[in-house]
């Protein structure tokens, strides 16, 4: 029986973050715990999450198995539950099955096969910087209103977030000593669609450092976690390079 | 001269309990208190308050009276108020005069002949249920967006509240041992229009029990009361049953 | 080089109070201070502000300037700091810079020929009373769904403001004893177009005392002052009386 308990803090964090790129998932459980892969209709975005086993106060499980769910569905699961409460989710035939407290709420299975699980591309960059995920947040929110694409500028000293429009500019500077850590050799710089990054960064609730990998006109990628006080839930954000004209 | 002195928290929880079935009612001025009867106009719903005379700070009435208003226009005035504010409530010839501190404000009575007391039906059923209102409205909001209506069931030892839709489900299961109290000599269900149960529960202000009655296709009575630590103002709310297909 | 350090307490009431009635201003730059005077486009109603030198934390001007911006461009600024923070703004050729932490934003200055300075009129009256904001901001909140229109009187008694429509009345009365200060030789009353009134004392946000001076069917002016704790900024507002029917 496939059976498994998880805080609604940490359910609705998940929900929430898939929710910024897709409206389907599908859930892979193994022994050792539940991965998700979405990527957005675009091919723009994607995210990758590894829930361990143990991120669960229960977790049991007879065989390997998928579970496509609409999200919004789940959402309205979670807004039943109060933030300290523990949910309890086991599959019951085509049904996924919540039970909060006396509530007992169970929501339709999507089809397997009507939710692609996408391939993780490769993706490797040896410039990294590692920085408080509200450090990011307002430099991604600064950015808003001026354009719909952000630079991202990396040099051995610092790491830089700039917008431009015809009339107006933001820009966040961090120089090397306010960041957490950084690996550059010589100055990287890429533009990437803002409104996704901005998206993904807001719904990572607590404000764990997170790891911003890139190269000149290359992918970025996002290494966060969250749930550290117990056992980390971690996640990798891919976003496409937007080309600058 | 009619002139009466309520505090805001109770004037407010009446007005937006009549105000979950009707926009307009006529409300009845006796020596002993003030009551209430009003219809949605669909003769699906019904709700009665009783308001004892001892639940105002001041009560004065020369002769028995009407008053018919308009419930959105006394809402704005509540939106005056402070919380913990009195409102002095007076007659004015074709007007209701309410003072909160330094502000005056009159509105228009309505004709009493526009609006109809509706007359209450008589609805028994030695079956009830008795629970807390915060406990009903989590079983109810549970069901809220799988279908518009709510099955209510009752044995002699639970009472549960189901939701059915193609896709989803909704149940709240309450043992006898979670229940304040439980009459029922053979098992019972009906199911009702969840919008308007909903909207009733929510306006109760306050987490006092509530007590339902009803029997297999029959009209649920919910009878409630509220401001019990002064002088107790009860209210009976009577609801059509759903015929299911 | 101009550039000066504000808390970004002050400057969001600056610009909302200004935004209340115009969409772009032009603020005067002299070695004492800032000068600010708006007037909205149908010409009812205008404000001017007074904004010491010590009111900055930081003054730096080379020489007399004139700064031209869109309204909401600087609250979109003012929306990404924290109350506590203060913002140094500076002029860096055709924009206006602002620093708030590691953010630096900037804005295009408009022409300071397409944003006129409107002459303050000559509106004198010995007749005022002074009171606390918020009693104010009370009776006008009372009168905002009976009418587009309130009627001051002014006695040496006392201060009113009423609004009537065909059904509902709306008054507040003051007598002397609950006025900070009151000059008034005999009964004065002037109707004044509330919506207004009402914006312009909401974006009041201390509760500082302020005087209204007006005449039967003469302008009303405002005199009111924010930041008093370390240096007061001053303000005015005037009102074109509203000739009722």
């Amino acid at each position: 029986m496939t059976r498994m308990s998880i805080s609604v803090k940490n359910l609705k964090e998940i929900v929430d973050m898939l929710g910024t790129i897709v409206s389907e998932v599908k859930f892979k459980l193994e022994p050792n715990g539940i991965s998700v892969t979405a990527v957005d209709p675009a091919h723009v975005a994607m995210i990758s999450l590894d829930i361990p086993k143990n991120a669960f106060s229960e977790y049991d499980l007879d065989a390997p198995d998928e579970i496509a769910v609409d999200l919004d569905k789940v959402k309205s699961v979670i807004r039943l539950a109060s933030s300290n409460d523990t949910i309890v989710i086991s599959k019951d035939r085509d049904k996924l099955r919540f039970e909060i407290g006396t509530i007992i709420k169970s929501i339709a299975l999507l089809d397997n096969n009507s939710v692609t699980t996408p391939r993780v591309p490769q993706i490797n960059s040896d410039d990294y910087v590692i920085l408080s995920k509200s450090d990011l947040e307002k430099g991604l929110r600064a950015a808003e209103d001026v354009s719909d694409a952000i630079r991202l500028t990396l040099t051995p000293e610092s790491f830089s977030a700039k917008s431009t429009s015809d009339s107006d500019e933001s820009e966040m500077l961090l120089p090397k000593d306010m960041l957490k850590d950084i690996s550059c050799s010589q100055p990287i710089k890429s533009s990437y669609p803002l409104e996704y990054l901005l998206k993904l960064v807001k719904s990572i609730s607590s404000n764990e450092d997170i790891k911003i990998s890139f190269k000149s006109d290359y992918p970025l990628s996002i290494e966060f976690s969250f749930n550290s006080e117990t056992e980390p839930i971690s996640g990798k954000f891919l976003l496409a390079p937007r080309m600058e004209s």
